[in-house]
């Protein structure tokens, strides 16, 4: 029921010069290269993943299923120099897939292209047909859920970092993915925040089925429960993923919420205070095993001292997955105990 | 940017014989007697709401805008024996209006009439397009939500009694609807079961402007808090509507939530206290001002028992909006306070 995607994928990275666009092609080669097999761009790009360059045809005769456009432009818009390249790929076999903010069907000759030779363009903002309202009934399997203190600080990292850390010590992990980025990542997925609302608890326990009692799902967060937009999305994700343990994600310095500077980023201790005691609703034994904080605007030994201080503070262990060390595997033995 | 509907209208009955299926008409004649000139209904109907028997094209001389089809069959789609009726109303004049599960535009005939002719087929389910995000900014005038401590105990109606309340002592109080018989008793609302869940704060604003300060907004509540499937509906409702005053409506007895008999209904001090720790979030200044408790299976004097021994133990004003009486008035009072 969830979405699945073709691939393995040839990342398309259109005529873009601004490696900012390019977020969602790096992201898939770093967490993604199983399914990447080559890059494809315009004359006049000059943003490269390190991939091999590969015409659509001959990423299909490697076995490319479907096209990545892993850019966005300023607009957020398909421009028309890239329609000849997007028209190219239909024909030499392989799906597209959208991978940011470009609506592939609203452009008449790819939907043209693709009837004709019954090629899929597929949007990953779309969630699912058919999604089923939420029943709250307890599933096997063990889950995790990153929560955050606000957008856009490292839940999807996080969880993505956790997932892969669970399957280095021969854990049986599957990092489920609830935004666009995510689900090009683990190639399949729903996009929590474009569910109907009343459907949203439904679809996150549609993403977390029933799993063997020793598996993972690892769920990337979305919004926060503080947030003055958000807040419902992120309740439903928590009711509905039902997770055992809980992750907080935060940034250390960040003191107002993103786009809404008239809200203070709540603190930690309440966060996870909130985030327990709604979750317990739906799983009554949830635990918060520790902090992911993103501490990627501090050097090395700032960083360390807030972990450090953070931890003594909370009682918690804090890490952050993008610098790992000790403090990250204390996090992970405590997702794991 | 709210659905308006056209009004005044013309009730549809069908050809029902069952009172349970009308409920819709009942609370249009009820509710909203201003938006209602007569009903029309087929032969071998036994329901009537006792308005004024009109054919639409009479209907439509004495002003009629719209039929509303005030009633659901069994199966909750539009029965075959329908559509003359439905054709007939389009031709004299009448858009239509869906108040229950059809849905007026999966029938081509309809469709291709109502296209013919420039009248419109409007379904409440379907929320307007081009609903914002939630921006969280304090809004002027006063707000009062339902909150519940599950669905299906009477938050609409008393919402609908508190604006009544309030605008018979002269108050400027405007009923805000968010369910889809609401929207037909108030002419217009959201549906906010129904709008994409990172856009559900932002219906909720959208729906409780700026008003002057002394106005009133009385907000239909939806879902519950501790719901397993709807919670996050409720959340955004809550945290977009900001209200200044919440009253929790609640089941005495009912002690399985309804359709998830694994979920306990929770108790009412519980939910009072997560609804103002959430609410708070967007208004700073929330207060309880008492509870509605829907008696309807107790008899009087059970029910007054109640009512005393609930008001005695939580220390707020308690009510039964549907009996009325000096403790209603308490319950106004203190909202108005």
């Amino acid at each position: 029921m969830n979405v699945v995607l073709p691939q393995p994928y040839l990342l398309f990275l259109g005529d873009t010069t601004e490696p900012g666009y390019a977020k969602t092609a790096f992201g898939l080669r770093d967490w993604a290269p199983e399914r990447c097999i080559g890059e494809f761009s315009l004359p006049g790009a000059t943003v490269t993943t390190g991939l091999p360059f590969l015409s659509p045809a001959q990423a299909r005769n490697s076995g490319a299923q479907a096209m990545v456009i892993g850019v966005a432009n300023a607009g957020g818009f398909i421009p028309p120099a890239w329609i000849a390249a997007l028209v190219e790929a239909l024909e030499s076999g392989l799906d597209l897939v959208a991978g940011m903010h470009a609506r592939l069907r609203d452009i008449a000759l790819l939907r043209e292209t693709a009837a004709r030779l019954g090629r899929r363009l597929i949007d990953v903002r779309v969630p699912p047909e058919g999604i089923p309202v939420g029943t709250g009934k307890r599933r096997t399997g063990k889950r995790l859920l990153t929560i955050g203190t606000d957008c856009a600080l490292g839940k999807k990292y996080t969880a993505l970092s956790l997932a892969r850390a669970f399957q280095s010590r021969g854990v049986d992990a599957t990092f489920r993915a609830t935004g666009q980025t995510g689900i090009l990542i683990a190639g399949g997925g729903i996009p929590m925040d474009a569910v109907v609302a009343d459907f949203a608890a439904g679809a996150a326990e549609l993403l977390t089925p029933d799993a063997p009692a020793a598996h993972w799902d690892v769920v990337e967060g979305q919004g926060a429960l503080h947030h003055p937009a958000y807040a419902g999305v992120s309740l439903a994700l928590l009711h509905g993923s039902q997770p055992d343990v809980i992750v907080v994600c935060h940034e250390p310095g960040r003191e107002r919420v993103l786009g809404h500077p008239d809200y203070p980023v709540p603190g930690l201790r309440d966060t996870i205070e909130l985030a327990l005691r709604l979750g317990s609703r739906t799983s009554p034994r949830i635990r918060c095993a520790g902090i992911s904080l993103n501490t990627g605007k501090l050097d090395a030994d700032e960083a360390a001292r807030v972990i450090a201080s953070e931890s003594d503070r909370l009682g918690l262990p804090v890490a952050d997955p993008m610098r790992g060390g000790e403090a990250f595997d204390r996090l992970v033995d405590a997702c794991l105990s």
